[in-house]
């Protein structure tokens, strides 16, 4: 390797080492004299690599103390302010333009900022494919032979009435539905509470899957403006259901799709109180719980669900795999309904992929897995904020979530997200336009951001060009 | 082996090869001294044997001529009469019955007559299971890693494209969505072209599943009789449709679910014609179409479908594997109502399921299975309708279906065939109640018998039992 480009390799690996979390913002960097002899490169190159970690915004120099981590300072850009007003009950109209953004989320020239998944990196892809190819033969011949249990898969129920301890109070395997996927599921929980004209209450910007299952229902929408930090407040929450029947309520509860926001626990227990009050049940969709970047994983409506009133539902998709379709549902007090809904719509899920999830969760991998990926994860999020930060206009707004593979960028009032989201498709870069994301026009002006694909020069780069379009956008407005 | 045994034995192997299709209906089979020559045993044991299968109602002796193998007399039994009263449209109300009965079929213990599966001895288990085992770990990982198309599998889409030649006009990969089972499909087909309120069209009697999938999606429904043999006739299907107004229609085309009818070439084209004067779309589930009897498959209304209005259903549920979970549909100019709908209620299907089929498929392995499940399938129909003629009261009625794998009985009219089901299943004997097939009681002394079970002692002791319990019900009426 030419020695020029020795310490852009170096910075490389660094910066890979950062966002894989083997040094973590605020902590201190090797010293020269130290990577010499671990290395055997010059203290030049080294040096050399190191300012250009500084150039990318990665690292910092203190004075006479050596390089440390960046650590993300939440003041780099300003958090979106709050909506108040709680909306009428709407007939839900999100057009066409949400299958062809979800279309194109399945080219591979497309830089993938839209769609909130991991990329394959991420993934322990080994792992899944040896357990599948080490499946006894009499096992797969009796998982293709039959219809698995409508309630489905029972290794799977099993491992996850285990891992679900201190989400919900005492779940056994048959208190478990599993479905194909968690949209799957939080369809046919609607489908359990809800009857053609009822009102849904969600928390807007909302993820725009729900508004389609919910107009595909012939169903109403409600939407509470969420706080990014904070998700819906009790006292809004309790004005919007004094103020309109509503019949449901399907919450992302736990790092929001796409706001980032976390109810706390108090609040989840004053909302849970109010429902009850109000005979409301409530659609938990904790996707995203379990990839916290803190310390501490958050709470969930079931976990305080004493009467059966919360129908919690999740999947493996964020955190394992999308396309082995694993999610599940604790419907509580619902789960006959769900499981008739469940039979008289595709009678059953294909157990041996929902096997080969359970046996990988036996291994204990599971685990190791969720806590790299959470590192993993909590820096690639950093890194787009920093990103964002340097490449967008002055006035852009950022969530700074605490959890989850998405940031909630608010743009100039006067951008229209649509736009944007065209002329950069236009470069081979997908996001989400916050246009679907609600059946007003609130959220016309801001995007969801995917941190889930592994950071590179590439992601830097489309960061840089979808900054340049809407800086472009910002100058051209009349 | 002791003598006394042998013949026995030999007795259920040529039972086994008849079944097989080895020897068929009217052959002619070797002659004594033949057996003698190739089996080594005495005369004296085989003729005990060919004694032993006439006994079984199995095989003839002809005078002079020796024995053959016994032809399906469809004299044995009479045919179900015909019922032709259109009904009203009926809000569906199919009881909690239906998921008990469908819950039973997962134990081992019971003798499954009553879900319509072939048993697993039917089914190409090991080289489904080969072919999982072989699939490249590069593929399994691609796979996991991604949400499949929305549209499905792109391997299985081009594999059904070029099966599907004939059965529809000119069909290219992009014009299929695949499903999670035959019952997505059509649950999927409903919602395109149906919305709350509206009424269906269904053959009476009906796959429960129709009817309780209807009743979820807050659908009315209207029962037309279908004859045993031709299954709605078009003067009649004319009549309901000028009655009611109909928004769509829901027909197992082929080899119906439980009847066993299947609409002739001349009798779709003129409903086709009739269902396109009044723009009534048309669900066409042809899950049992590939597994007739006779030389000819039958033909579909898709084949006929020049405006699209025809949205076909189907899966390798029946033939293949019920485990896969591999389903499609064709919806015509519904494709995208119906992709949407998929995308909204579970985002995609496991594409490595679909994958294993398209592979299957590709070997050439699927054809070659087909023919022999029909000659097994036609076979066990064969046995089973002789048995019933043996077992059952005298005055019982049976379909002679041409293709698929069940029978419809129709009892004496005072008896209750929830009855029959609860006393047969203290039995460890699983059957379908006829009550389920309707939301009326016309069905209420009928019965399905599943014959996709692989034929043996413990079959026929069944049917016995099942004889004998329906016999005593009719000797204890008041």
């Amino acid at each position: 390797m030419p020695a020029n480009f020795r310490y852009v390799a170096l910075a490389d690996e660094i910066q890979e080492n950062i966002l894989n979390g083997v040094f973590t913002p605020g902590e201190k960097l090797p010293s020269l004299r130290k990577l010499k002899n671990t290395l055997g490169l010059s203290i030049s190159t080294i040096h050399q690599a190191y300012i250009e970690l500084e150039k990318r915004g990665r690292i910092e120099a203190k004075e006479k103390s050596g390089f440390y981590v960046k650590a993300l300072e939440t003041s780099l850009l300003d958090r979106p302010a709050q909506e108040t007003d709680v909306g009428q009950p709407c007939q839900v109209n999100v057009n066409e333009m949400a299958e062809i953004i979800i279309k194109d989320l399945q080219t591979d020239r497309v830089l993938q900022l839209g769609a909130a998944i991991p990329s394959k990196e991420l993934m322990p892809l080994k792992q899944l494919s040896r357990i599948m190819k080490s499946m006894p033969a009499r096992d797969l011949q009796n998982s293709f032979s039959n219809y698995d249990l409508c309630a489905g898969n029972t290794e799977l129920r099993e491992e996850l009435s285990k891992r679900m301890l201190g989400l919900a109070c005492s779940i056994q395997a048959d208190d478990i539905v599993t479905t194909n996927g968690c949209l799957e599921a939080v369809t046919l929980c609607l489908r359990a509470v809800a009857k053609p004209g009822d009102t849904i209450l969600v928390e807007s910007p909302v993820f725009h899957c729900f508004l389609q299952a919910i107009e595909d229902l012939n169903l109403y929408v409600v939407e509470i403006p969420g706080c990014s930090e904070d998700g819906i407040l009790p006292d809004t929450f309790e004005k919007a259901v004094l103020k309109n029947k509503i019949n449901a309520c399907v919450f992302n509860s736990n790092f929001q799709n796409p706001l980032g926001s976390v109810m706390s626990k108090t609040n989840k227990a004053k909302i849970l109180a109010i429902a009850r009050t109000h005979d409301i049940p409530i659609i938990e969709d904790d996707i995203y719980g379990d990839l916290y970047h803190g310390d501490k994983r958050p709470s969930t409506f079931k976990s305080m669900d004493t009467t059966g009133m919360v129908l919690y539902c999740s999947s493996f998709s964020k955190a394992l795999s999308p396309g082995l379709r694993a999610g599940w549902c604790v419907p509580g007090i619902y789960r006959d309904a769900v499981i008739r809904l469940k039979l008289n719509t595709s009678i059953s899920s294909p157990g041996i992929n929902h096997s080969i999830v359970a046996k990988f969760i036996k291994t204990g991998a599971y685990d190791r897995h969720l806590r790299q990926l959470r590192n993993r994860l909590k820096n690639q999020v950093s890194a787009m904020i920093i990103a964002v930060s340097k490449h967008f206009p002055t006035n852009t707004k950022t969530t700074f979530p605490t959890g989850g593979l998405c940031i909630w960028v608010v743009l100039d009032p006067a951008i229209d997200s649509m736009e944007i989201y065209q002329k950069t498709y236009r470069e081979n870069i997908s996001i989400l336009p916050g246009t679907i994301c609600s059946t007003t026009d609130t959220y016309k002006n801001c995007l969801r951001i995917n941190c889930g694909t592994k950071w590179s020069t590439k992601v830097e780069a489309g960061i840089k060009t979808l900054g340049k379009i809407i800086g472009n956008s910002f100058n051209t407005l009349p």
